[in-house]
């Protein structure tokens, strides 16, 4: 289950996502387009310097080609384009001792895929595992919600998350479901700190039936209200940030 | 600072949300628009009945129609037209001994606004704080993404944090600003389980000056990444679930 190779992600929109990309400084940049006439702005201004440092093209250009080149409809006047992200092997992810692994089952929205990834990223994630089919992919979209974190968090796409599951049991990472029905709290993970992978699946749907009969614990976040369910990124924030509380300790 | 009235609030686009709307039963609803044609879904189903059972008039009609009363792009097909949601006096949020509130300071995107109140209803909040001029309004989106929870929460509208933060203060309601250099950990509250309001700022400028200077606390959520900060409605749910773990126990 190999899949190193380029993921997308070429396309940068927003200004917390290029700054990044130019902090990180593991992809090469080709271009970066910066709107006319907006307010000044601390952020816009270190996306000009850090540009300018690293010999990258500026080009200041009318709001629309700035919209045009990012392909999406807010890119807060800003858009680098770069080398694609490269992706990791799923096998280098679950090598890591320290191993905190968040894996997506059929997150198709590219904004869930972008704000789960950020939430990663701040909660000390030390790698992401999505799906090649039937799922959003690093899209403009998606790496602008990502805010930047696509530049830090290792990435491995695997043909399926249940195949993907089977491989991080067999590495010795436990595997945790998040699933409304679950019989464990969040809050009651025996395994928190120890190599641990927490899987999400689509809004709405949930798990798949495979994916949850793959993991070794359902975890559920105790609700308090009459809502159904968190959706997907408030949910990983959710389970992320207890995880990396207990491992804190 | 006596608030009451109409919140708006009266557009409740999105399958969830006009579920919830029924399910509450707490507001008259004058007509639900169902788009024709669509792919045959439960909650779709159980709107259809609610609805019919209510003795609402429901009308269907082409999608175009279902956007344009929603007054979104993708209001999955339904909207409802009800009542609007009626605002409470801050007073009786703060008179409730086990009150666990969030104030929002300066939250200006409806989705975002939309986020944290289903984040913060999830999570068992007992009432939520919003500013009248310069933040977000209970407008179709918003209503949409907070997923039914404007049903449930009570809403206080006053017209500005700062002075409720004073008057929170006043009547015995701990203030806490969510500030990613604040000096405590969000998990090291001492006052979790008593009367707590969580009090979260804009994306980007985060809790304006004033609001700062009026918190009791100030607390961070800890960070193990490089990016800089979560966006709110992941804060929220961070901080809104710990303070949650924190009172189950």
């Amino acid at each position: 289950m190999k899949e190193r190779g380029g993921l997308a992600g070429d396309r940068v929109p927003g200004r917390r996502a290029v700054r990044e990309l130019f902090v990180a400084g593991k992809r090469h940049v080709q271009t970066v387009w910066i709107a006319r006439g907006q307010d000044a702005n601390p952020l816009l201004d270190e996306i000009a310097e850090l540009a300018a440092a690293s010999g990258t093209t500026i080009r200041l250009v009318e709001a629309d080609r700035v919209r045009s080149e990012s392909r999406i409809e807010a890119p807060q006047g800003v858009v680098a384009v770069a080398a694609p992200i490269q992706a990791v092997a799923l096998g280098d992810l679950t090598a890591r001792p320290d191993a905190f692994l968040v894996a997506l089952d059929g997150v198709t929205d590219p904004r869930n895929l972008g704000a789960v990834l950020r939430v990663a990223e701040s909660a000390g994630v030390t790698g992401v595992v999505l799906a090649r089919h039937r799922a959003a992919s690093l899209s403009p979209a998606a790496v602008k919600a990502a805010a930047g974190a696509v530049e830090h968090l290792p990435i491995a796409v695997v043909g399926g998350i249940p195949g993907a599951l089977e491989q991080m049991s067999r590495a010795g990472v436990w595997t945790v479901g998040l699933d409304a029905d679950g019989a464990t709290s969040v809050y009651d993970l025996a395994v928190a700190d120890g190599p641990v992978a927490l899987v999400f699946g689509a809004e709405g749907r949930g798990l798949s039936r495979l994916a949850t009969v793959r993991c070794d614990v359902l975890a559920a976040i105790p609700r308090h209200g009459h809502v159904e369910s968190l959706n997907v990124s408030t949910a990983a924030a959710v389970a992320c940030f207890e995880v990396a509380r207990r491992r804190a300790r």
